[in-house]
């Protein structure tokens, strides 16, 4: 059969490009940098808002929505976020079209903003505004809050899910009454964008924190989670701010505390985006096409009949509408495919390419053993099961599956994690064995932005929950308390 | 004690306004005519998509997402579209700031787009442009895709929910291989609408096709689905286009036929939005507050003590609690509000305002009798249940009060609808007592401008499956072949 993709040792940066189109999930649009989420590639993000909003709703999280556009004035506010944001973002000025005189239309000149509006890159500014009229005592805290949306920043050099001008997200922003439980919130919830990565996208990510250099503009301390690709490189697949009283202060947001005292509230914000979208393809598809996780596939398993003559299609078609039926019952989604046009080789892969957890084949053979060819797309293995287990089987693959891609990826990291204690073997490893380094670093920019310059590798974060260990920054033997995770990173 | 909004009969347009921020739905934001959807009004909004959605899948859709741009000329492709929609609207003309000498930040005049992008005020052309590539033979039709977004109209006078710049909604738009099938999407979907405004949220509605007046832009055929508001006007809830082949013509969408030939492929569109949310306010609510559906109401039970001492409330919230939990497990959203800052009589206003449709109240003496006194917001009636019976009686009183709010809403249409023959008649009733009113028309342009200038009354829809009927049109006398729909409307 005729390669679909580029393989991946090949070229890592094409193979993805070429799968994320060929699998249907996503296109590049006529508008420069946007994208087209098509049907199966939403049906994924669909799948992961859906869990990512229970699991939000289950820690006392509810939703609201705040206007697309942000007065230009708003950026200026708050000193850092205007410097990290305010910059590259599309900007309305007009407000009207009119005929032009040379047909077509144009912008009506007479229709111009008193201020100019930015398309949000993100709502920290509009919202804290917002919560200046709805704060007034600390029986209005914390207010939880969260944001489905789409967000606008300006990309030069974009990439389908991963770095687009548009992408949709959920920008949660909370305000609390306490320092302290402003950071058990920022903490928490990164915990549960950890817990979603590892049960649900079957990736393992690293928690820790952000060096100043990598800060979210505007917070006192940026939790990630980090997680790696094939290519061992890092992505950074969510975030969680701190951001103390900066938006408060900025948007003049205070309460009376229980002592009846004025202070500013403490706030959060976290986030995550079709990023995710990126990370689930490059953390586990092969060269034949996407492996998705069993929770988050759009079809769970595919029926492909094998037949010469229309007696036996239709004496197939008897016997797995009841499975189909029974799967069903099951919430497992299944589909019969009985086109007519298309051979089943073809229909085998489609379905790898598609990453559909289990297929299963079913000729005029297994129908007389009363059997089902079963192929779990993970591992690509087959195996021939009776009518009578099938349902049973299918329903341990399922778990299987989900554990395996988990594992897989874990076994990768873990294979591709590196403790380093030279700057040469730092480097050197960086070039031959990509992957997850932990180095000591004296915990200025200053050596920080060297190592980025030689070598391309930043800083992804200071591990939490990491043990402390002294040692010595490998570029300036300078002491250091902790080893921190050096990466190349998307 | 003191009222709380102003009355429907003393001012329904100010009743409304206060209603809705008082309710805490929705309020206007710091960018004019864009509204922030708060966290009572989102709730509501959420359980509108969700069943939306499912309704949608249930008749064959899948969810996508298409660009929140549309570049400049891609309006200009289709004549009637461009007329309709391009004019007011948010127009995107550079992609950066800068940090102003003057301090404060600055668009960049070196960083203007070559060509200026529309903020989407609908869908058709973008994703008409996307389907070119979708589709090349009759195997890829039909295409039947939905995408929930926000989009900008910018309006001159807004109102909350009724009438914003930005809001969001749903826009379905599917491709087809004949005229006969698209034409049944149309009506399939107008019929979904009409059943949700039915079974959700409690508003009867009228079918019918606008004139050409009152057509969508580019659209041959547009259904509405109209709704009738407390104060007699006409409330268009939602429409379904038929869009025939203008935009496969204007964006070059040809098929191959299963004879192999090619054609333009058939098109329909079809939305509903946050408007709804006003809909549902205007039909409903009284000058308490909210009446909200069953079915929609985040809340559906409150539950209030009443008590002196502390032991009064623990004895209390010990009964209480087991309640919480069995109507929980049946799906039943219930609160206890044992907030001790605040007197009962507040809690019952609250509650009222908010428009959940069952409150309980248990004090001291219901505890030593085992019963509940059981409010129902819609009507306002009290009475005493037994705790054995308490359970049985939520579930009931449920259904009943939905069942009883699209009665009333009924009752109320049927009253304000009038079967008119005289021009000075029609002139009569609207100023006397508005509401829908059946009369002639000759089909002509003219006569609809000319009563629409005289009365501000406008044709709502041509009603379907009513019954011809010849008579005469009342401003002309000429023939006409069935009653149309007329009324003021918002």
């Amino acid at each position: 059969m005729a390669k679909i993709l580029t393989s991946r040792k090949e070229n890592y940066s094409q193979w993805y490009n070429e799968l994320i189109i060929k699998a249907d999930l996503a296109e590049n649009s006529a508008v420069r940098g946007c994208m087209v989420i098509k049907p199966y590639g939403y049906t994924i993000w669909e799948k992961m808002q859906s869990i990512l909003d229970d699991m939000f709703k289950k820690t006392g999280h509810v939703n609201a929505y705040f206007p697309l556009f942000i007065p230009k004035s708003f950026f200026a506010k708050e000193a850092d976020h205007v410097d990290g944001f305010a910059k590259e973002c599309a900007v309305v000025t007009h407000y009207r079209l009119r005929n032009s005189e040379k047909g077509g239309i144009e912008v009506d000149p007479e229709a111009k903003l008193e201020e100019e509006l930015i398309v949000r890159p993100t709502s920290e500014t509009i919202i804290w505004n917002t919560y200046r009229n709805w704060i007034q005592s600390y029986r209005d805290l914390p207010l939880l809050i969260n944001q489905w949306a789409n967000v606008v920043r300006w990309e030069m050099r974009t990439r389908l899910f991963l770095r687009t001008a548009e992408f949709l997200w959920q920008e949660g922003h909370t305000a609390h009454a306490t320092k302290q439980e402003a950071i058990e919130e920022t903490e928490k919830m990164i915990k549960v964008y950890s817990d979603f990565a590892t049960n649900y996208l079957g990736i393992p990510v690293l928690i820790g924190t952000k060096t100043e250099n990598e800060r979210f503009a505007g917070a006192l301390e940026t939790y990630s989670i980090e997680a790696m690709m094939q290519d061992g490189k890092a992505l950074q697949a969510g975030t969680s701010h701190f951001l103390g009283q900066n938006f408060a202060k900025a948007f003049d947001v205070k309460f009376l505390n229980n002592e009846n005292k004025e202070e500013y509230v403490w706030a959060t914000s976290w986030g995550v985006s079709t990023r995710l979208m990126g990370a689930l393809v490059m953390a586990h598809s092969d060269d034949n096409g996407l492996i998705l996780p069993p929770k988050l596939a759009p079809l769970q398993v595919a029926i492909v009949p094998i037949y010469k003559t229309e007696e036996q299609l239709s004496a197939i078609k008897q016997r797995v509408n009841k499975l189909v039926e029974t799967l069903r019952s099951k919430n497992i989604t299944v589909k019969f495919d009985d086109r007519d046009y298309q051979r089943p080789g073809f229909k085998f892969a489609e379905y790898e390419l598609k990453g559909v957890p289990i297929r299963l084949a079913i000729g005029p053979r297994d129908f007389e053993n009363e059997t089902y060819e079963v192929a779990r797309r993970d591992t690509l293995e087959k195996e021939t099961v009776s009518s009578a287990q099938i349902v049973e089987h299918i329903e341990k693959l399922l778990i299987d599956i989900q554990d395996n891609i988990y594992n897989k990826a874990l076994e990768l990291r873990n294979k591709n994690t590196h403790y380093i204690d030279t700057y040469s073997e730092f480097k050197n490893i960086l070039e031959t064995n990509p992957g997850f380094i932990y180095a000591h670093w004296d915990g200025t920019s200053e050596t920080e932005n060297k190592i980025q310059e030689e070598t391309k590798a930043t800083i992804r974060c200071i591990p939490i929950n990491s043990n402390p260990e002294h040692g010595k920054c490998i570029v300036t033997g300078k002491p250091s308390k902790q080893r921190v995770l050096f990466a190349k990173a998307y």
